[in-house]
């Protein structure tokens, strides 16, 4: 006798974060059964034919080519965004809202620039829209964040949200890599794109700064007015003269509250030995939140990879369906 | 017009953390008002009399030096503890939640020792124990554990949750000072109390990790089942020594879940430098949950003082007044 709530969970794109997140659904579903009273099911695939659902163990039948068939689906109460990249994801997850579903994304590029619009369209509806896997892959920062705030006013944050460039720049500081040689090792080791341009600029940064900083305002921060600088200039002089100082070169996102509004940009930037940021090492996020009351708190874990992602993801998913929030953090329209 | 829920709020003990509360409280009433339609409000102060009401700039008559006016008053919807100690706290905390009340605590003694009591008393009145500012101060560990826990079995633990012995440590080891005179400064800085056993013997880290164990086994693990060693034993040779191998030495407080079972210890433990637990200095706290989807997952802040015990506290009145949990992790009766 089962007498757990069923809900289905339709899964948009089923690449390497949307296949983890439908093996841990499944692994986790007991523990789910017993912690939150919840069955949840991957009940349907948006894919372009079933072949990445056989090869993710999961009945062909799941997968339909067919956003509609989801949204009038009334068994699918979470649409979980997996896609990746601004279009369709955006103009996808609002419908999702607008047909009464939950979305559950890690879809930075989408939201950063559609913020206002989707957080918008998910109050509308009364659905939620949350995002926690969008900044910080794994690391609990939004719920802290949302923690915090009840108590503090955020007055800044700065962090690590690209593990790319932690990845080189950790390359340069301890090995004494050149740029070029960090960056070739990061892509045979799968941390770096072929195309590293997205990670190297900065644009994946600004992405995740844009929702943090858009929460910290409370309005829309666009990632075009993020200032932004990469770190391909970035020289083993550089390195070399930070050591000197003590210091350790990081690309750094940081947003500041003055006078009302939020400053944000991205850039290498140098960091105290004494900071905790300093220490955050290859791959790993970190991203530190300074509260009035609280002082600043360090949140460190792994950013990116598909288990990492698909755990914030199920958080998510959770959240959604026990919660009755319709944002990570409150949101006024 | 102000069509906020007025809810009040008792605090029983105002010393400097039920101080900090009602400032606090008073400080951030206009945004708790407008993020979550809450009009909080101290009615009502447990003390012996009213000198430190005046003191706090709170009004005399708050203050009744009875708790069951406080337990029948139906303008009080939750009770902050903040006595410290076992006794009469855990009585009183009991007493609280079986009148109905709400109760928000940062007693690690009183909780550790009386988990499983107190626990079902909330469990039995439908009313919220929430004891976030309890292990870690204002650090969001518990929220983070509680969302890790959605998506991840939580296989291991381990943290530094006591700031005077990491206060101490750290002294030894940047400026190479001894024990005896490390804890002298720590005692003139007001980190240490003057009797500091306590701290130095890790009583309190052991309260504190029987917190962390015990949500963790999901069964009560008394204080007094855990393995502790404190650091008056360590010498600035063992720091030298650590210190060759790249290592710091730090009070440690661990929990392993084996078999099924959870393995819990204090004591002084060597840290590598790549960790980041190695670089939490001074009188800082952090812990690292690893979780198997997620990995290991760091959170650090300042673990204790008025400011960031009192923030915890006020995420967790507005988290019992808005979320219907009964814990602040899923606990089974």
């Amino acid at each position: 006798m089962n007498s757990n709530r069923s809900t289905g969970v339709a899964i948009l794109g089923l690449g390497t974060i949307g296949s983890a997140v439908a093996r841990l659904i499944n692994q986790r579903g007991a523990s789910i059964g017993e912690l939150y009273g919840l069955d949840l099911k991957v009940t349907r695939i948006l894919e372009r034919g079933p072949e990445r659902a056989a090869r993710a163990d999961l009945p062909r039948d799941l997968v339909t080519t067919s956003l509609d068939e989801i949204l009038s689906d009334d068994g699918v109460s979470v649409v979980v965004e997996t896609l990746g990249g601004e279009s369709p994801a955006a103009d996808w997850i609002e419908a999702s809202l607008k047909a009464g579903k939950h979305v559950v994304t890690a879809n930075k590029e989408a939201l950063s620039k559609n913020f206002d619009r989707l957080q918008r369209a998910a109050h509308q509806s009364g659905s939620a829209l949350l995002f926690e896997a969008s900044v910080g892959g794994g690391i609990p920062l939004l719920v802290s964040y949302r923690q915090i705030l009840a108590a503090n006013q955020i007055t800044s944050l700065r962090g690590i949200v690209n593990g790319t460039t932690n990845y080189i720049l950790s390359q340069m500081t301890t090995a004494g890599a050149t740029f070029d040689d960090a960056l070739a090792q990061a892509q045979e080791l799968g941390y770096a794109e072929p195309d590293p341009t997205a990670d190297v600029e900065g644009f994946d940064a600004v992405y995740k700064l844009s929702i943090l900083a858009s929460i910290m305002a409370g309005t829309h921060i666009h990632p075009d007015s993020i200032e932004r600088t990469g770190i391909t200039g970035v020289t083993p002089d550089d390195i070399a003269s930070a050591s000197a100082g003590g210091e350790v070169i990081k690309l750094l996102g940081q947003a500041t509250l003055i006078g009302g509004a939020v400053k944000a940009s991205v850039g290498p930037e140098r960091v105290s030995a004494d900071n905790l940021l300093a220490h955050v090492r290859d791959n790993y996020n970190a991203v530190e939140l300074v509260g009035d009351s609280v002082g600043p708190v360090v949140l460190s874990g792994q950013g990116a990879g598909p288990d990492p992602t698909a755990s914030a993801i199920l958080s998510d998913i959770v959240e959604a369906l026990t919660s009755g929030a319709s944002s990570n953090v409150p949101w006024k329209v």
